[in-house]
């Protein structure tokens, strides 16, 4: 009997079991191995989206979820969301995204998982203990490259969704057990996320009508806790990422030969990135600051509430010193209000040894987090004028391109909605505690495009460990919280079922 | 019969053959494309002596080097000249030094050719139109890292010497034919130019009274040609190498997640590297120009007759303007002025892409020329004690470290010495015209220490083109520089065999 069949059965039969939580549960921990075998399937693929020429890696991977997906009789879509424009004028064709639909009964709510599969660069010589494609259990944690961010999470989502079918598929000759998804589960899974979710904007604007016209929530389970409490995060900052080039020599010149004739690229690439920020962390590009929502009194007593621990999250990052010594301003210097970071610099010398080079042509790479009521169009202007004129000021023979290349807007969800109250409900039950209420400093882009666009409420959820070091070397999730967190999952679904349709 | 028979037999004959040049020089034409496979066998070799990874490359290069010395019959040594302290405490063998000598007549004079193997890194993505390693021959130009620098001036002197035997090797039954060297020949061949000659110093000290005794000149054929016009070097500027490392997060950390509480590595570099130089190229660390000896009349007076053409130049680099727009200034900011170029960071973020990372620890590398009358050691508190100060008034939580990692002195010599005049008369034999005395902008690390420890007389006599790119993408050797090069070596040590002993 194949799974098309067993999942026809299962829509055949009534839908009135009762809600089997702790046989559910225990299926989930007797299944462990099987679910870190499929994260190390997952982890073993350099989905890296910011990287053009893993691209083939990455279609790969969408072609993966796929495959999982179908095993498990959804309807699966693989849908073409165009193509990326590179810098240098040439297209590149986008990863697909996939799709899938289980159950489609008018009777319940319908949930919509949203994820994504694609990963920031990593390489073993960064300093990871481990090859980060090969998914590698140290004392129950699981150390891989997106293993956290956000293959776990998906693999979650699709397990839960699985949990129903199969185990009516081992379990065929005990009809008792038979359990079923208590609300229709759709998928939406990307492979563009960190890069800015290139295309799924549009995507989503197309579907409004179809894929989106029967969903009422939509749950996005992505980034982390904040501490060994479960949380449920209700706001991320936005980012916007810029280029700035500064080129001079047709080519890169060697510097014995060529010191003291030219005016050196990076010398002015030095000095236009020291005047973005201040020696204490301070924005210096005018207008930012004064564009950011004031605190209120209550999210500061709500920050108040959050459980987090200074000393920790020093050591955690291993700094001598903090931006800030309390508490609430940590926090909201974290998560609402806004950051410079200067990634890196690309075109200059950056191997290890003494290479004696003028570079000819040099990029920096940095971001600014932005968040309410910032507008990335706004930044853009404010970033690009500013630098142009501090580049003016030094007269420099050479020439200065800033470029914005992604600009994703924050979001801000309100944290009374009963999709909220589910949540809660479902940690409950699942760790018997409250979860923390949080914000995210990173950015899920497309969060913001599912509330302006569907209008639907969102939730977001998430699975990752306050420690899971995501974009960083060494990057785990741990057993724990990847098999918690499928259970959660399973109870969450539970509860939304509940929610009265009135409150949709 | 071998070469160390025909060797041999040679040494037997009497050496009083009158010089043939038309003869020699027609035979260099003649084997021109063996001389290309030579150098394309040497090219293909990755000698990169800053990265550590390739240091089999570069015992293997000095293994070949050696082999081919011994193949013409010299008495060849490879000479173990320690281990090198790497910046994490480990140690890693130096490559060996190759000597070899031909002739011990003590009726003639003995000069040593010194060298280098090692090059510059090179990766085709750093934009090389071809493989760097593949020695490519474009309308009469052989591109590949090293060609230039220094490869084919090392296999020029071999060749010359080579020339005295093969051409006997070949022409056996014509025994007319038969030259010889016009004066013994020793070898000093290096594989660590590139990163400050490390363990030659101490080398030179040890084998002054031994290797050094009986020679008589030294000359070096490292550089380049300022114009078509050939050239004669008597000075070069020396390198100070620095690293500051700023280290903060214990590792990498994601800029949405982290950025805002910590104060980032790279926000103090680049402000510490931004008080290094003025947007228009002046040092700012104090004392290093105080330093520097003032630029005489007859100094100017030479740079004024120096054939160099200010648009040429300019168009090479590609610049839009150059930092001086008189010959004399541009001149003596290249040879005689010290510079300061940042030549990238390690450990930050390099790739294409958009990876949105606080990198944890960064280093930047940067490196001073300086030139007479600075000192490494002066210069190398200067920056430090500069940089330790200007980090200090930022108070960051992050540390500091600056390291001076090579203090290469400058070298001038004497354009009045014979073996200047010799220069100067073979460049009239060979192109017909007098050579451009100039100096040279880069380092030389190992002329200093000539002249300091030996006591010996020293000429720079540049074999590369002006337009060689050495160091950068695209490093080439024209046919016409290696193979009249090859007959300017040939009709130099028969100059040098009529300096008056008395000269010496």
């Amino acid at each position: 009997m194949n799974l098309q069949t067993v999942h026809s059965i299962l829509l055949a039969i009534s839908y009135s079991q009762a809600f089997q939580y702790t046989e559910l549960a225990q299926y989930v921990d007797d299944h462990q191995e099987e679910y870190v075998e499929a994260l190390r399937d997952w982890v073993a693929v350099e989905s890296d989206s910011s990287n053009i020429f893993k691209r083939p890696e990455l279609h790969r991977m969408m072609e993966m979820v796929a495959q999982k997906l179908r095993e498990m009789g959804g309807t699966v879509e693989l849908v073409d969301i165009g193509e990326q424009e590179l810098p240098d004028g040439q297209t590149l064709a986008l990863p697909k995204v996939v799709t899938a639909q289980f159950g489609s009964d008018p009777s319940k709510h319908t949930v919509c998982v949203y994820g994504h599969v694609d990963v920031q660069p990593a390489k073993l010589e960064d300093g990871w203990a481990t090859n980060p494609y090969n998914l590698t259990d140290i004392k129950g944690n699981l150390y891989g490259r997106g293993a956290s961010d956000n293959k776990a999470p998906v693999l979650i989502a699709i397990i839960r969704t699985s949990t129903a079918f199969m185990w009516l598929y081992f379990y065929i000759s005990l009809p008792q057990t038979i359990t079923d998804l208590p609300v229709n589960v759709k998928f939406l899974i990307e492979g563009m996320e960190e890069t800015g979710s290139n295309g799924l904007d549009a995507f989503i604007l197309a579907q409004n009508d179809t894929f989106f016209s029967d969903v009422d929530y939509i749950i996005i389970s992505d980034c982390g806790w904040l501490s060994r409490r479960p949380a449920l995060t209700y706001g991320t900052r936005g980012n916007c990422y810029f280029f700035a080039e500064v080129e001079g020599p047709k080519q890169d010149l060697h510097s014995g030969v060529y010191g003291g004739t030219v005016i050196e690229p990076m010398t002015d690439l030095i000095g236009i990135l020291d005047t973005l920020i201040s020696p204490s962390g301070k924005i210096l590009i005018p207008g930012i600051r004064e564009a950011v929502a004031p605190l209120s009194d209550e999210e500061w007593k709500m920050y108040q509430d959050v459980e987090f621990n200074l000393d920790h999250y020093k050591n955690e990052t291993g700094v001598n010193q903090l931006m800030y010594n309390n508490k609430v301003d940590l926090l909201a210097h974290m998560w609402r209000y806004p950051t410079v970071s200067i990634h890196g610099i690309e075109g200059a010398f950056s191997d290890s040894g003494t290479k004696t080079v003028i570079p000819a042509k040099v990029t920096a790479k940095f971001s600014i987090r932005q968040v309410p009521d910032m507008d990335p169009a706004v930044v853009k202007k404010q970033v690009t004028d500013y630098l142009y004129s501090v580049f003016a000021k030094r007269k420099s023979p050479n020439s200065l391109k800033v470029t914005m290349v992604i600009g994703a807007k924050p979001w801000l969800a309100d944290t009374q909605h009963p999709l909220y109250e589910a949540g809660k409900a479902a940690v409950q039950r699942v760790f018997n505690m409250d979860p923390d209420m949080i914000r995210e400093g990173g950015t899920i882009p497309i969060a913001r495009t599912f509330q302006d666009v569907t209008g639907k409420s969102i939730i977001m959820m998430p699975i990752g460990g306050f420690d899971d070091g995501m974009h960083s070397q060494n990057e785990k999730i741990s057993r724990y919280n990847y098999i918690e967190g499928t259970k959660l999952f399973i109870a969450y679904l539970n509860e939304v079922a509940q929610i009265k349709s009135t409150s949709v």
